[in-house]
C-alpha cells in the first residue's frame, strides 16, 4: 500500500470525525495513547471553569454546589458503563497501585483460609510490587505472592489461592486474556479474581457483571484520556459489598465523613473504598474527558481499533524487515489495541522513530509499542508509522550514539 | 472598634499586597482557608500551559521534557523548606490518609517489639481511622490503636507505644502542641513520632529537623493553597531512610521504575514512599501555588496570622455575646491560625454567617471555625466577621428553619 491508500481509508471512515474532539500536535503520529491519552479539546474550558468559578469564586461551597463530593461515584458510574458494571459498583479514586492494595487486602479477608495471590510472570510490575508489599506487611503465614507463566496459570490455581490478579491486556506484548473463562476457572477452584483493565478499559467492550468478575481496577490516563496521572478506578461486584472491608479506611470512605465521629464506620457500598480527599482537578479533567464516549459505542471503537491495528500489522508484514518480529497475537480476539514489535535494537529504533515524529514507546528489553487509540488515530498514522519504521531500519538511524543513554521515562 | 478602625489597620499593614496574588470572590469574607485555600491568581495560566503545551502538545515526552517525573521530589523539597526539612526528606504524593498509612506501617516495622499507635482523642479522625485500618489488617498482636485525652498523652507513652500520632494544630479547637517537647518525651520512651501538619504547614514556621521529628504528613489544600484535593506530603527524617520500608510499594517508588523488573527494589531515600503515578494536574497546581511563599518569610506570615486572630478575638470579646465561648487558647504560642467559638446553635450560626457572605465552617457538635490565612485575610475581615456574628446572634437569624437540614459537606 502507498501512503495515498491509507488516506483513502481515512476518507471512507465514518468515524474519522472523532479525532476532531482532540488536540494533537501537528505533523505527528501519536501512537502512545496507551501510555498517555491525548487531550480532549473541551477539557481546557472545563478546567478553566473549575479554577475560575468553582475553586476561585465559590471556594469551599463547591463541594456541595458543584458536586465535588459526589465526583468519585459519578465518575465511577460513568466508567462503569464502559466496563459493563451496573451502577454502584465502580468508584474513581487514588492510583491503580493503591486500589490494587485495597482490593487484595479485601480479597484475603474474604478468603481467610487461603494465603496466595496468584499473578502472571511479566504482568505490569506495579501490581505484583503492591502484592509483595502486602505480603511483606502480613507475613508469609497470611500472604504469599506466586507468579506463574501464562501457560501454567490454570494449573497454579490450587486451594491456597485466595485471588487471581491479572492484567487483561499485557502492557508489553498486547496479548489479551479471556476474562470470563479465567474468572470461571478461578471461582470453580474457590479463588476470587482481580482484573487490571489499564490496557483495555475504553478501548473495547467489557462485561464485568456478565463475566461474573469479582474485582477490577483500571487506569484513567490511557484509553480514557483523563490526563497525566488521572485518578484510577476500582470495581467490586455488589455481591461482595456487605462483607468487604479494606484497610485504607480514610475519612472519605466513612458512612458520615462530616460527623467526625471517633470510630470508623464504612460507608454503604463501593464508597467504603474511598480513602482521602479526592484530587478534584484530576477528577474533573477525567469526568470531562469521558464525554467523548457519548458519541460512539464501544463496539464501534473496538471495530475501528481492530481495523487500524490490522492495517498496521499487514503493512509491517509486507515490508519483511529483518530482525523485526511481531509479538502481539494476530487474531483480534486475542489482543488489545496495541501492536508490539520485537527487535534487538528496540530502544534505538524507538528513539529514531520519535525523531521522525512517530511517537511510540520502548519496553525493556526489546519491545517497540505502537498503541492505537480508536478515537484519534487514523489509517494514515498506520501508514506513516510503517514507512518510518522501514526508513529507520534501512538507514540505520537507530544506531545514533545519542540513543545510548536512556531517558528516565522511556 | 468601628469598621473604619479595621480598615486603618489594613492601610498600615506592610503585607497587605500579599492578598493581590489571590483570586477572591467580591463582597465576601473568606475565613475557610483552613478547609480550602484560595486560588493564587497565576495558577490558572500555569494550568493552561500544562494542558496546552505539555499534555496537549508534548504529550508523553512531557515526563522528561517538562520534568513531570521529578515533581514529587521537587515539590517535596519546596514544602521541605516551609517545614524546616533539609532536601531529600519530603515527597509530595497521594493523600494525607494514604501517607499516614505508609508511615504508620513504617513505624511499626522500625519498632518490631512494640504494637501500639498512640493518638489523641478528638484529633482529626482520618488519622485514627487509618490507624484502625492498619490495626485491623495486622491483628491486635501486632498493632493496636490507643487514644488518650490530651492531658494524659505523656503518661500513656509506655513501652508498648511504637509511634505517637498527633496533629500539631487541632482541627476543631485550633490548639497547638509543642512538637519539640512531645517528640523528645516520646523518643525518650522509645517511641517514634508522626506529626500531622495539615493545620500548620504554611501558616507558621516549623522546624522538623531541629525538633528531631521522625515522621510527618501534611495537606496541600489548606494553608498551602494547592487547590481542592491537592496532593499531600510526607516527611521521614533521613536517619530512618536506610531501614525504612513501606507496604504501598507501587512502581513509582521503585529504584528503576522504567526497567519493569519483576521484583520490587525500593528507590533510595524518600522516593520509596511514592506508590502509583502522580496526579500531574494537582501537583502542578500545588507547585505553582507555592510560588507565593517566595515573597514572604514564615515568621512574617506567622506574625500577621497572630495579629489578625488577636484582633478578631479581641473584637468578639468586646461584644460579650451570650452563649458564645472561645475554645481556642488565647496565647499565641498555644494555637494555630484559626479561632474556634463554641455555641449550642453553632450549625445555624455558621449557615447564617455564610448567608451574609462571611464564609466560615461548622465542626460537630458545636464549633464555628474562623480560619485566617496570613496571605489573603485582612483586618477588615476580622471586623466584618465580628459584626456579622453580632448581627446573627442579635437577630436570631441562625434559627431559620432552612438550617435544620445539614449539607453533605459542612
Amino acid at each position: 500500500m502507498r501512503l495515498d491508500d491509507f488516506d483513502r481509508l481515512d476518507a471512507e471512515d465514518p468515524l474519522r470525525a472523532l479525532r476532531d474532539a482532540f488536540d494533537l500536535p501537528p505533523d505527528t503520529v501519536y501512537l502512545d495513547g496507551n501510555s498517555l491519552g491525548a487531550l480532549p479539546r473541551h477539557v481546557r474550558a472545563r478546567i478553566d471553569r473549575l479554577l475560575t468559578e468553582e475553586w476561585g469564586r465559590d471556594l469551599i461551597a463547591s463541594w456541595n454546589r458543584h458536586g465535588w463530593i459526589d465526583l468519585p461515584q459519578r465518575v465511577g458510574d460513568r466508567i462503569g458503563r464502559l466496563v459493563g458494571a451496573a451502577p454502584g459498583q465502580v468508584t474513581c479514586a487514588d492510583s491503580v497501585s493503591v486500589n490494587v492494595f485495597k482490593l487484595l487486602a479485601t480479597a484475603l479477608a474474604l478468603r481467610p483460609d487461603r494465603q496466595v495471590i496468584l499473578t502472571e510472570e511479566g504482568d505490569f510490575p506495579t501490581d505484583s510490587y503492591v502484592a509483595e508489599g502486602l505480603a511483606g506487611l502480613l507475613g508469609t503465614a497470611r500472604c504469599r505472592v506466586r507468579a506463574a507463566p501464562r501457560a501454567d496459570l490454570q494449573s497454579a490455581l490450587d486451594d491456597e489461592v485466595a485471588v487471581l490478579l491479572l492484567t487483561q491486556v499485557n502492557f508489553r506484548d498486547g496479548s489479551r486474556h479471556d476474562v470470563a473463562d479465567l474468572t470461571a476457572t478461578a471461582q470453580a477452584r474457590g479463588a476470587l479474581t482481580l482484573w487490571d483493565l489499564s490496557h483495555s478499559a475504553g478501548a473495547m467492550p467489557l462485561e464485568l457483571d456478565r463475566w461474573n468478575v469479582d474485582m477490577a481496577v483500571g487506569c484513567g490516563y490511557k484509553y480514557l484520556n483523563g490526563g497525566p496521572g488521572a485518578p484510577a478506578f476500582l470495581y467490586l461486584a455488589e455481591r461482595h459489598h456487605a462483607a468487604a472491608s479494606q484497610p485504607l479506611s480514610g475519612w472519605m470512605g466513612h458512612r458520615r465523613a462530616f460527623d467526625f465521629t471517633p470510630a470508623y464506620e464504612p460507608a454503604a457500598g463501593i464508597s467504603r473504598f474511598l480513602c482521602g480527599t479526592p484530587g478534584i482537578l484530576g477528577m474533573v479533567a477525567l469526568d470531562a474527558a469521558l464525554d467523548v464516549f457519548d458519541r460512539v459505542t464501544l463496539d464501534q471503537l473496538r471495530a475501528r481499533s481492530v481495523a487500524l491495528t490490522d492495517t498496521f500489522m499487514t503493512a509491517v508484514d509486507a515490508l519483511a524487515l529483518p530482525g523485526l518480529s511481531l509479538v502481539t497475537p494476530r487474531e483480534a480476539e486475542r489482543r488489545g489495541s496495541q501492536v508490539s514489535l520485537a527487535h534487538a535494537e528496540a530502544y534505538g529504533i524507538t528513539q529514531a522513530l520519535i525523531e521522525q515524529r512517530v511517537i511510540v514507546d520502548f519496553r525493556a528489553p526489546d519491545i517497540i509499542r505502537f498503541g492505537f487509540s480508536p478515537f484519534y488515530n487514523r489509517y494514515a498514522d498506520a501508514g506513516r508509522a510503517a514507512a518510518a519504521l522501514e526508513d529507520v531500519l534501512r538507514t540505520g538511524a537507530y544506531r545514533d550514539p545519542r540513543f545510548a543513554q536512556r531517558n528516565k521515562v522511556t
